[in-house]
């Protein structure tokens, strides 16, 4: 149950943004921003970076959503998200997005937790200085929303059928839209 | 050194915002609607949260600029900021604020890391919704920026009369204003 009195029919981070519509604003543009806006990593890559720090983080409903977004716009669809959530270093992606998703696990134990190593394999791997940027900022965001989501308790659906019903709706109008009531 | 190509005159987040400004903009609506917009919350206090998570989060760079807006807006001043980074249950502050503290350190450690006592806690003191909703967004939101500015290894200054003026600037014209090149 929530920490504070949410929308009961409203789940995840849709319930805060109702919540505080004076946050709202600024919370969806970066996601828009950050998870579709320009920028050199494919869409279906930043969101599968974002999935995965939410993994990391243990929130379910950042992780089933991003993730459903991930599946919707990558070749590999779910069995290749559920491999990156499994183990990113056994994952059939390139060594590209494998040292960015490493770098990204960095971000989520610490700011001073990415050293020199993760940089300088994500630059082997030809990375580039703003994707590395953006790898960061996203994994930093997650662990903002992620804390945000589970720190007030809110609700998380069990049922994959709502999370790929989310996927369908951001993936085409993105995350500035504000969804309909349920 | 910073991990990639940054503006060495320019030091901590103001560098990244520089770097690329596609994602400046919301990131810095975001800081001025936490820290300066409505809310039930001071704006010295919403410092304090701010720059308390930082300190746990051992990003000097924030710690440092927000602790001195903190301290340009509490009658305590920088003893009462410095008496709070260092412990918050023995600092001569409210029982309420004390007790949106410790509901901020939970959201440090992770969003399940907030449990019933910290939110009960926070009741019995007088915290409404919308106060337990706004500490536990500026704590999760500044878990975000500590890890922007260190995970990007973002430069730091050392004397602190470069946080007084960095203070100065924020607490006066905000956060959505560019600050000059220096």
């Amino acid at each position: 149950m929530p920490h504070i009195a949410l929308d009961g029919d409203v789940p995840g981070l849709p319930s805060l943004l109702r919540f505080r519509p004076e946050t709202a604003g600024p919370l969806s543009d970066l996601a828009e921003a950050l998870l579709r806006g320009p920028g050199p990593l494919d869409r279906g890559e930043r969101e599968l970076i974002a999935s995965y720090v939410s993994t990391l983080n243990d929130c379910r409903f950042c992780a089933s959503s991003h993730g459903a977004c991930a599946a919707v716009q990558l070749d590999g669809g779910m069995p290749l998200v559920e491999r990156v959530h499994a183990d990113p270093a056994t994952a059939p992606v390139s060594d590209r997005l494998r040292a960015l998703l490493r770098l990204a696990a960095a971000v989520q134990r610490g700011g001073h937790a990415v050293g020199d190593a993760e940089i300088a394999a994500a630059r082997t791997a030809g990375a580039t200085d703003v994707e590395i940027h953006d790898t960061v900022l996203i994994a930093a965001a997650f662990c903002m929303y992620n804390r945000y989501v589970d720190g007030l308790a809110t609700v998380a659906p069990t049922d994959p059928r709502m999370y790929t019903q989310i996927a369908e709706r951001l993936t085409t109008h993105g995350y500035t839209t504000v969804p309909p009531r349920p």
